[in-house]
């Protein structure tokens, strides 16, 4: 490692210009190359998430980079889901029982532009837009580009080149197609899409529904999510089949039939989408994925991080976070290792691999728990003793929510295991009726509660580690 | 589908020609094209196993296309592992309790030709070799090859195309290039790869250890294994980090380092592998690598079978009785499916998938259990019940292994559900020391473990069932 190599960054979202900012920060020169416009110039939000949950371990990384702050002036806080069922009842599932544990709800365009500008405004990091990668030959390091305008091909020799070029990577791409050893990859579907639809603020600018909470609909076969933005808006999710159930995406093609859907399932989020038709026919449907892969890295010449590397569904709110985690280890990696890339790049990829890869079960897991369980009597009777237990033994219990969201010293692959075992300790207590589940319980009460929670999840550990189980 | 469809099968292993064989005696006319030379006038073994483990699935997909008896007669019984450590000492482990239930050691070459003949002999099956699969444009049902003699490039124009094209499919990458749906898929590979030794026969052309059994030596980081073949000799194969620990595939690149690696860890098997030298240098290394993917089949045109649906690790003995099981499933479809073909290909994935999945989830525990298990106090007890309680309750007590290895109307994840949680059961109980473990236990003190296993079971499967968990 030399403060003189010529870093590649290609990508400039949200990973890519936070990791250029803090190299930029520990002296190294990094040229940073993003196949689309600057977004703080043209709007180039289609297709893509508008807004986006941002928690503690995202912001660990942005104070890290100095800029905690300026993130913070844009974020909406959203302290639970608010559930709403078919009547247009609702009902509240707050994210934790302590105090100022929230998650927030901002703008992925914005945030980008932050960090676009604190990238730019450092001597070190120069921004190349409209230059898209088309090819790594990560053997001699030079990365392929065509330039948008111009149209013409490029090729830039570097010393290092890092991949923040998202769930879509060329980098990882030419991994595949080099076949320069045995690469470990994998992408997987969910039977589900998503697409986006608003609901815009009311005639004075204010939000129609709460804004201190992330709404969900959810149906078993189907949800719909609703995340407020800073001009009173919301913006709305589907996720829906792409082809099984009475309703999907395949035949949903009339404006008669989403409408009889929405009535159906969605009656009162119906009435706060005028634009639905417009929206459902013109916006388009997305696809959720995972990937995993293995090696990020070759030799000191290249590294994947951020989505490149592990691009995970969106039902934890964990995405960004776990991109922001990754220039965290990265740079805490920096700060103890001085060796070659090389070292850095394996050193990194030892600490951090099996977090992402929790990560992305646990957001996975989400789905289905967002989907049907969390109108699930069982499991509501479970919350309510989690936030319960919380807030009463604010120090002695964090559930699994609260250990991936607002936790950032656990790591992902601790919370997960610890947070299921947790809720399965709970859930069969619930089940077997060896806990209270009464509406008030005292503290002493919960402090039994607690106990055999406790106990459980410990037998339930050391149960599947007897096992060999990981 | 219709009897006078042009079907097109590629890839004459062992799924393909017994695919090939099967449609033929149902009335479908195929053609079988293979990028190999005829394996039954060519040697062409190099870099592939040479023999594998067939098993009750397997025989009941031969059995249904009348080639059980063919086979049995190449077969040779292995009836249980026999365990080697570094002193020389070995201890037997078999692999059931009931009488009549054992693996079977048979050349893949021997069997192959076996189906090539039943198949070449059937009047609705020709079959092509030397001709390569290069691409298959999966819409129009047109396979591309290039013939391996001639050089020649040719299109066979299909109306159904089987991909029985093994691990690297050509069919499965076109699924992948074509990006005409959402295509999941995974390749992952472990950190060791193999390479196949020889145990020569004796002067006397005999087995020079226990032809009985299939020999292990359990050395945790690596693992030698050695099946017996007809004429005497075992093929060997060595499980080694490629990069990793003391002795690696990276490292191992002198003879002296060879000896000194094979003294240390292999003194016994080192005696009897006289060309060790010449066959670590001259023998490929192999990858082992997982592959799944979905969806199978692209509308009523093409459908993967075999390895090339879903290639597994050879830890459990059953990825030739998987491949083979594929056409017992698909033929009991035909039998019961009328519609269209691609009404069949997704009938086919919907019962078959979470089977092929889990079978290449048990062979990857198999791995760990081979490699540490086996030589493990715990696990050396558990087997013992376990081989207890199948003799003394044969028709109440079945062990995973018994389930996925002997029992094939119980499908690959039932057995591995039910057979993962009486493990954990069983490891738990005598850890806690719950049940009695003495060497000769009455058949009242084996009641009582049989009982006690059973009904932790059911509450470990109940546990798993209200916490949501699959």
């Amino acid at each position: 490692m030399n403060k003189k190599d010529n870093i590649v960054v290609i990508g400039a979202g949200l990973c890519g210009s936070l990791l250029a900012l803090r190299l930029a920060q520990r002296g190294y020169k990094v040229a940073m190359y993003e196949s689309r416009p600057d977004l703080r110039t043209t709007d180039i939000s289609a297709g893509r998430s508008i807004n986006l949950a941002l928690s503690d371990r995202g912001f660990k990384a942005l104070r890290l980079a100095g800029v905690e702050e300026k993130a913070r002036e844009i974020c909406i806080p959203m302290y639970g889901r608010l559930i709403h069922d078919t009547e247009g009842n609702t009902f509240a599932s707050n994210y934790s029982g302590r105090n100022g544990e929230y998650i927030n709800s901002i703008s992925r365009g914005d945030l980008n532009g932050i960090l676009l500008t604190e990238a730019e405004n450092h001597e070190n990091v120069t921004i190349h837009f409209n230059k898209k990668c088309t090819s790594v030959d990560i053997e001699n390091t030079i990365v392929h580009f065509k330039d948008y305008e111009t149209k013409e091909e490029f090729s830039v020799n570097a010393d290092v080149v890092f991949g923040t070029d998202g769930a879509g990577s060329i980098l990882r791409k030419s991994y595949y197609l080099e076949r320069k050893f045995l690469f470990s990859y994998s992408q997987n579907y969910l039977t589900h899409g998503y697409k986006e639809l608003e609901i815009p603020a009311d005639a004075l600018g204010k939000h129609q529904i709460s804004k201190d909470h992330l709404h969900i609909w959810p149906r078993g076969k189907y949800m719909l999510i609703a995340l407020p933005n800073l001009d009173g808006s919301f913006t709305v999710t589907l996720f829906l089949s792409y082809d099984e159930g009475e309703y999907n995406f395949n035949n949903l093609t009339t404006e008669e039939k989403i409408t009889e859907f929405f009535e159906k399932e969605f009656p009162d989020a119906l009435k706060l989408i005028p634009s639905i038709k417009d929206e459902f026919f013109n916006n388009p449907t997305g696809a959720l994925g995972t990937v995993k892969c293995s090696p990020w890295s070759y030799k000191g010449n290249t590294l994947l991080m951020g989505d490149a590397a592990h691009a995970i569904v969106p039902f934890y709110g964990q995405g960004m976070n776990a991109s922001f985690e990754d220039v965290t280890v990265f740079d805490e990696i920096l700060d103890r290792c001085d060796g070659s890339w090389e070292e850095v790049f394996k050193e990194y990829q030892k600490q951090r691999k099996e977090d992402t890869d929790a990560i992305a079960d646990l957001a996975i897991d989400n789905y289905y728990e967002m989907r049907d369980h969390v109108a699930n009597p069982l499991f509501k009777q479970k919350r309510k003793i989690e936030m319960d237990l919380e807030s009463n033994f604010p120090t002695e219990y964090f559930s699994k929510y609260s250990m991936v969201t607002f936790n950032d010293e656990i790591s992902y692959s601790k919370a997960m295991k610890k947070g299921r075992a947790q809720d399965k300790a709970l859930l069969n207590l619930i089940a077997d009726n060896e806990v209270i589940t009464s509406l008030d319980m005292t503290k002493e009460e919960l402090a039994v509660v607690l106990k055999k929670v406790q106990e459980e999840t410990n037998e339930i550990l050391e149960e599947d580690k007897v096992a060999g189980l990981k």
